[in-house]
């Protein structure tokens, strides 16, 4: 595990994965905008392998550890998209997984673990427990354990998302960007902080003050109506954590007037869909 | 309105709207190539303008209109899609617009319809009364009728989907087209006879014989299941018509035996997704 996250390991990151998982696509819609009164571009991680964007850390995080030396299996915790994330990027280095996963997770994120190829390992739903059978496992079997809280090549890697973004839509006021473990925040935090000499400056000051000052809360209605206007709009399936972003923007009018040029990643697309009826 | 449908006809009509509308991208997904045992291209007409291929037949039957004199106004009948892309391609041009409607639309198609800006003319769900509505009102007011089943531009401009499709795609060894009114599987079919030749020739004595020679039929089950299996892997949102062409690589395996790089056009994302539940 690397000792501290910078832009660096962001960049790093990113040669060592962008040719194993997908540039994905930005959409934008002149329908959303105009609800919104902003111009909004969405990053479509929802198309990203496993479904989501996890991979990208938990692909750099293996990558890294097997060019460090001997790899001999890996292991994490989560309930999903980790998960998943774990089994396939392990099953591409060609090494054994195991996610340990809370009893009371669903069938279908339990059967999209194993298909990727991980073992399950079923815990009491209680994140200190999942982390301690991890951290035992990881010692018993000599596997690496990935934190998908605390590992910075997995934030480094989460982070390789706003490198790509930017990349491909340059001039933005402010990227919006879930919290969830803070994986994700935190790589994409970090890059964008550092990276800011060599954008455009008065872009960049806001895409800070809203990124790294700025937490917006949004609720289960507000997350339901969001993610259905976009897959009314955009014509994506989302998950409903990708849908916070949309949520924000149309909530927060006020807190969001100075800023335009709107990015919000769509985090994942492993939505259950078994309750659909046409 | 032309004489004849040709493949100069759908060439004519793809230089005449190509700056118009998106050129939709192409998915495919390892896991639904795992399942099929084939290798298979979606083309994604969801992400097109008004969220269905109907944009290009009648956005190029209203342009023709408008070179060939004044146009005062168009009309057509249609119960959803066909009615968008008139109000969309009315709106472009500047002309007003009105839509026949049977009286048993869904509220949310034709709200759809008058967003885009055309007026609605309800009448009974009887096809022979709807045409002689638009015929009178056509005659009445001096607008053009675009006639959605028998006009060849609107074939010709349906028709450049599969123009775009080859380009993108060029070695398909099939293509499987829906056939609702008739004027997708017209204007493609023209196209590929004609175009015939300029094309790897073994592939497209297959594409021919299963475009133009085999007709397959689904259920609703079916259909339901593959849109399920679209939505959740390829994560696009698709209408219940759109998943014919998967439904029927799911079912007709011994038939499409020597077809292996089948393509595939979702034909629209305008699905009701009020019923969702998360």
């Amino acid at each position: 595990m690397s000792s501290s996250l910078n832009a660096h390991l962001v960049e790093e990151a990113d040669s060592r994965i962008s040719n194993l998982i997908h540039k994905t696509p930005i959409l934008t819609s002149s329908t959303l905008d105009e609800i919104c009164e902003k111009k909004l571009y969405f990053k479509c991680e929802n198309f990203q392998k496993t479904g989501s964007f996890k991979i990208r850390g938990f692909l750099n995080a293996i990558l890294k550890a097997k060019e460090s030396g001997h790899l001999k299996g890996v292991i994490t915790m989560s309930a999903g998209n980790g998960g998943q994330s774990l089994a396939y990027s392990a099953s591409k280095v060609g090494v054994p997984s195991i996610v340990a996963v809370p009893e009371t997770v669903s069938t279908t994120k339990a059967d999209a673990i194993v298909a990727y190829g991980a073992e399950l390992q079923r815990c009491p739903p209680n994140i200190t427990i999942l982390e301690e059978t991890c951290e035992k496992l990881a010692k018993d079997l000599g596997y690496y354990y990935v934190d998908p809280h605390s590992d910075y090549e997995v934030m480094a890697g989460h982070g390789t998302v706003v490198k790509e973004f930017l990349e491909q839509t340059p001039d933005l006021d402010a990227l919006l960007v879930q919290v969830g473990g803070g994986g994700l925040i935190a790589g994409v935090a970090k890059y964008v902080a550092e990276v800011n000499p060599k954008i455009k400056e008065q872009s960049f000051q806001v895409i800070n003050e809203c990124c790294q000052k700025r937490t917006f809360s949004v609720n289960n209605q507000e997350i339901s109506n969001a993610m259905l206007l976009i897959m009314q709009r955009l014509k994506v399936v989302i998950e409903p954590s990708a849908a916070l972003g949309l949520a924000a923007v149309l909530k927060y009018r006020e807190e969001l007037k100075d800023c335009h040029k709107i990015g919000i990643i769509l985090t994942g697309g492993n939505a259950n869909l078994n309750k659909l009826q046409f």
